[in-house]
């Protein structure tokens, strides 16, 4: 899949998420950012978590795309008056698209820093490519 | 300071160093969202920091300001082809306004799950107060 097909795939699911929202009544909540990785054999998705409880993570792969759910803890009313208040709490979801085709429940999930990080086995590898590619000068020396 | 005017200074702030950031060519980086807790002796700051090196955190109080700055790490170049990258990485800084005055040089920071939380003390701490206002009965009361 072509990078900006990815990205614009990716911003369609997010506004379709938001519109869900909207008629549902909900505030806009905490959304994760998120990079995908290829790392040749596997897919690496790392997503920006601060302060979510590991225990509620939840994921679910869906076809070609993986659906990630937490909870960002609220604080408790004994904790004092919010004087400033910008961190969204409660319950996300959040849908991604696979960019490649991977092994279904491949998935390695580990949590540091706030940041999960998911290792996906690639279905179709990329092979390790090392050579160059010919240029002029290659093709001179071949044919005297 | 009323919690409205404390939002729109905040605004305000975000704004010029948007426009700083502008007039120097950045783009726009990775922006930590806060909140300020009053807990009574004590104000609260939480900063939602993913993924940020504890090494790289640097905090400076200026009068009513207090600045903090931060490194992302960015992805080593053989890490692997970034697929989708909506994860801002490099250095980082934000200002934000002491939503009450502060005993200078008092804040205890720590870090856990991705969030930074740095707990000051109040010059004027508020008093519990557990009486309750007088109504038109207890003034009736006493003047028989």
């Amino acid at each position: 899949m072509k990078e900006s097909t990815l990205a614009r795939l990716q911003q369609l699911m997010t506004v379709r998420e938001e519109a869900e929202a909207l008629s549902q009544g909900e505030a806009r909540g905490f959304v994760p950012l998120a990079d995908w990785l290829d790392e040749g054999s596997t897919l690496t998705l790392l997503l920006d978590v601060p302060a979510v409880e590991p225990g509620t993570l939840e994921m679910q792969e869906d076809g070609g795309v993986l659906t990630v759910a937490g909870e960002r803890a609220s604080l408790p009313p004994e904790a004092g008056r919010l004087l400033l208040s910008e961190r969204r709490a409660g319950r996300f979801s959040r849908t991604l698209a696979f960019p490649e085709a991977v092994v279904p429940g491949s998935g390695e999930a580990s949590l540091q820093a706030g940041v999960l990080r998911v290792q996906f086995r690639k279905q179709h590898p990329t092979i390790d490519a090392t050579y160059r590619e010919l240029d002029d000068q290659d093709l001179q020396g071949e044919t005297p």
